[in-house]
Order: structure tokens, then sequence, then C-alpha cells
């Protein structure tokens, strides 16, 4: 099957585009370049490594597989096994793979069951912890707000995707969601009023006098 | 224990302020009443149910019920059992509680345990739909982000909150993740970089050429 790419210069794509660099080369560099030299963002690194834009992150062969991968699960949740919408994720940390899930809302009946957040709690159970400090996550399509809130709880370090919002806003428009976030609260789509403020502030006051509380 | 109340009047809570309805007053307004002309926004409605701002929301004694069993399974999760931060919330519909439930973050390691997702998850597996049109949900404190952008998917209807993001924005600082998801993606503290659209857009593709899709 063939597809005419989408040329469409947004300014998104100017900012995200993403130079890759052949595996060995990153690896060659040495272990003295530190992942901040790396990783900052500028059009030419101290040490040669062109990023095309400021933010974007240069990728290894290495992270490229992680990416096919999970276009592989957002294809086996979409169109083969029909789980939920085409969308996958994997989470790894240290080289290792920690979760490598797809969307599952239509199969568990559950609003979230993105494939982020199914990897996101998939990879916390693994370590025992409700954080992934340091990890990246590579998902098929752009972070909708419930899984780019849930990555940021999750302390998710570096999100990698693939397809952006405007490829598949036909079906699941995640745009029209984040413009509603960012409009003031009496604007949402969703009414929201407060009642018995007092009552709640009392049991705020009774968890800050806790001598042991657990801070997350 | 007696607490001083916070006076400050802020932009959201003049937005925000409901009047309660005595149930029963609330209820003798007949049938013939329709709910759309109960909620629309207005100072003074037809049938005299005073609202202070627009788009607050009038409440009834059984809904101040419903807070106070959320309220209840705040001190629960954050103050007794632990499981997780102080937060607990009741989703409701057509009368029926569909699922009551406290945050588990610290239980789980479950950075989605939020006391708003695990009860829309349990309102969802309960009704079997990923959806609850037309639910209420009753939740001790402002919805964050990521239980906002839940409660978006789940198309539930109307959020009453209590407590206010600034009331223990010294533990958990939602107010710092929605600032976060207001800023252009270069700008988020999550670093974010495209790659590999192209093999994303062609699963896109074959989902479009589905013929039996189940689009949700």
């Amino acid at each position: 099957m063939t597809k005419t790419r989408n040329i469409n210069s947004t300014i998104d794509d100017l900012f995200s585009r993403t130079t890759i660099v052949p595996r060995r080369a990153f690896l060659g560099m040495g272990a003295a370049i530190s992942a901040a030299t790396l990783f900052q963002a500028s059009e030419t690194h101290a040490v040669g490594v062109k990023t095309s834009k400021a933010n974007s992150l240069p990728v290894t062969q290495e992270e490229l597989d992680y990416m096919r991968q999970a276009i592989d699960l957002m294809r086996r949740a979409g169109v083969v096994d029909r789980t939920g919408g085409p969308f996958g994720a994997v989470i790894v940390r240290d080289g290792q793979i920690l979760s490598a899930e797809g969307n599952s809302v239509l199969r568990d009946n559950d609003p979230t069951g993105h494939a982020e957040v199914n990897a996101i709690r998939a990879a916390c159970k693994k370590v025992g912890s409700p954080h992934l400090t340091g990890a990246t996550m590579f998902t098929s399509c752009e972070c909708c707000p419930m899984c780019y809130a849930t990555s940021y709880w999750a302390q998710i370090d570096k999100v990698y995707y693939a397809a952006s919002w405007q490829d598949y806003k036909q079906y699941f428009d995640d745009g029209a969601i984040n413009a509603d976030m960012c409009n003031h609260k009496s604007q949402r789509k969703i009414r929201m009023s407060q009642i018995m403020q007092a009552e709640a502030q009392e049991v705020w006051s009774e968890y800050g006098r806790l001598a042991d509380r657990k801070n997350y």
C-alpha cells in the first residue's frame, strides 16, 4: 500500500522534527559525553550531533526499534485484535523494556485503557513504584491530554511519538480536549461547581497533621 | 477541631459558588420543568431557583449527601487507611450510585489511582461501557488534569467538587500540571519529539479502511 506523506509544515512539525543518529555513531561518542550535553537544545552540539530544531531529540537505531514495536502494537490493537483504537506504547529505562501495551478501551470497557496509560500502569507495577523517573516512552501517536498528564504524574522523562493528532482527528479529537482544558473553568465542556469546600478543607488539615505522612 | 475558612475570593470562587436548594423545594418544582431549564446559567431561573453566578449549578440535599460520602472516602484514603492522598469520589446516574472510590496511588503503586479515575473505571465496568453519558461525579477535590481529561473521555456530564487546588498545593501541585499543559509542546516539562510519523500514518490508513470499524 502507498500513502502520500503529509508534508504540511506546522509549527509543531518545525519544533519536533528529529535527526536520526546512527546507533554506532551515537554509541561511539563515548561515555565521557554526558547525556545532558547530548540532549540539550541547540542547532549543533559540541560533539557534532546535529539536531534540526530546538527541543528535538537525537534518536538511535535502538530507539527506532522501540518505536517500531510501539507501531506493531498499534496495528495489533486497532486493526488486528481490535481491542480498541490503533495505539501502542513501549516504556524503556536503562536499556530495559519495562512495558509494551496496546489500547484496550473496547475490550475492557475502560476509557483509561489508552496504550500509554496501560503501559505506565504495567511499568509501575513491574518496578513497584508509582514513579518512572528517567524513563522514556515510545508511543505510536501523540499523547492525548489524559496520557500526557498521567506521564507527568509518573515522572516520565521523555516521549517519542509517531503520528500527530492531525493524522487521526476524524476518529479521535484529542486537540478539542486540549483546547477545552486551556479554557477557564467556567467555559469547559464538563460543567463544574464547588460545594462543601470547608468540610474537605478539614480533612486536609487532618492530613497536614499526620506525623508520618508519605508524600509522593 | 477548628479551621479558619479561606475567604479569599478568587475569580474561580466567584464563578463556582453554588446555591443550595432544599431537596423538597427542588423536587417540588415538578417534572414539567426540564433539567435543561434548571441547569442553564443565569442569575435567576424562571422558576425562581437562584444561582449566585454564571455556570454554578443548583444542588439538592441528596447531592450534598453524595458529596459527604466522597469526603468520607477522602478521609479514609488519606488519613485512615492511607492508600494514597486524601481524595474520594462518587459517581451517580439516574439516582443510582455507580461507584464510590478513594485514592489508591500508594497501595497500588499506580499513578492513575486517583479517586476520580478509580471511580470512573469502576462505574464503566459496572455499566459495561467506556462511557458514562449523563453521569455526575462528586469529588472531594478539584479534578487534576488527568482526572478532568478522563472524565471528558468518559463523557461525564457534571462535576461537583469540594476543596480547591489552592487548598492543597503544598502537597500536590495540580495547577502546575495544568499550566504546563497549556504551554506549547516545545515548552513542556516532558520533552517530546516526533519520529517515524509515516509508518504510523500507514496504520491509520489501514484503520480507515476497516469496514466494521467501531468508533467510540
